[in-house]
């Protein structure tokens, strides 16, 4: 476990995310960034409002109706979010629970954090052909999840308008495929490298 | 598979919520109450907005500065409740993650959604003696969540100032076993009887 730190490149998206980035995240081996201390354990609520502001600001215009994200930790930046669009919120489960609804959209994911193969799941009464949907995720790396839930917005032919992202693993490539796909992707912090004691972000 | 409905009482604590658990809740075999519709699968912003506004103003007057809830469907009303205390959210998990601190509080409860014995889990560095804390959570039946983060509080000597339920299974008794600790627990709805067709509500 390595407190990382320094270099960071100036005019950046989100200054104020990267500072607490750089403040009070962990960096683990094998590229795992641990920012439990203020976005997905504990979450600190001032930091949380400045991102969903922040996503607010860029998708405001897109008639977004639905906020759509996964179990668990997309949960409170989606809500936060619901709130300043006055969307309703579809959170994607992980697995099928004994009250759900059998008519089920359902998509594939590998969980890196947990290292298991999950589906997730959203009833199709939830999720229409007329929802403008706003995805939102505390992280993308290698965009499995993404992808899944990009996924079941297809099988619901409901439309896409945008995607949230709290922190991108720039380095892993997901996010600028998904970019150059068309897609309207917003991360508020994007990491180009990390290792040890160095974290370096996307320069805007 | 049914839908509830019918013989509510007047002057209930929130007849807002009520409304929306007769008109879009069902009722399963087993006591299960499905409001998945709208409140923890798809959230419609406005119950929502509605249920933590009267959290609010219930709990406001006691220095409440920490949100406690356990993943994953806590997290929302958690979320929006901290955004009017301007309090951070803690939540717990469900089991050990990979990028977890093993400095951690544990305690076991028992899920009856998903018949298995869980461990919930919160780092020992992020709830503290000096917090007042506030539990939330969407569902109230056998308390077995409940006491499990009224346990993960023991441990760290933290402030219990409330907790706040949406919903009360009155009929299951852990929450009037709870009141007469002494724990300022506000439900919004307590359900003290449900079958096939009929839910009836606690009066005031």
């Amino acid at each position: 476990m390595f407190t990382c730190l320094f270099f960071v490149f100036k005019g950046t998206i989100m200054k104020f995310l990267e500072d607490a980035i750089l403040k009070y995240g962990k960096v683990y081996p094998g590229e795992i960034l641990n920012v439990s201390s203020f976005l997905n354990n504990l979450i600190d609520i001032n930091i949380l409002d400045e991102m969903a502001n922040s996503f607010y600001e860029h998708f405001k215009d897109e008639g977004i109706n639905k906020i759509l994200t996964v179990e668990a930790s997309g949960i409170a930046i989606a809500t936060l979010l619901a709130s300043k669009f006055r969307a309703n919120i579809l959170f994607a489960k992980k697995k099928k629970t004994l009250n759900i609804s059998d008519e089920l959209y359902s998509a594939s994911c590998f969980s890196f954090t947990h290292k298991t193969q999950n589906t997730i799941v959203v009833p199709k009464e939830y999720l229409k052909e007329s929802d403008n949907v706003l995805i939102v995720d505390d992280f993308l790396a290698t965009g499995e999840a993404l992808n899944a839930l990009l996924s079941l917005c297809e099988s619901a032919k409901a439309n896409v308008k945008g995607v949230g992202i709290c922190i991108e693993k720039g380095f892993n490539g997901a996010g600028d495929k998904l970019r150059k796909s068309g897609i309207n992707l917003l991360s508020l912090a994007v990491i180009d490298k990390m290792d040890d004691d160095t974290i370096i972000f996307r320069k805007n």
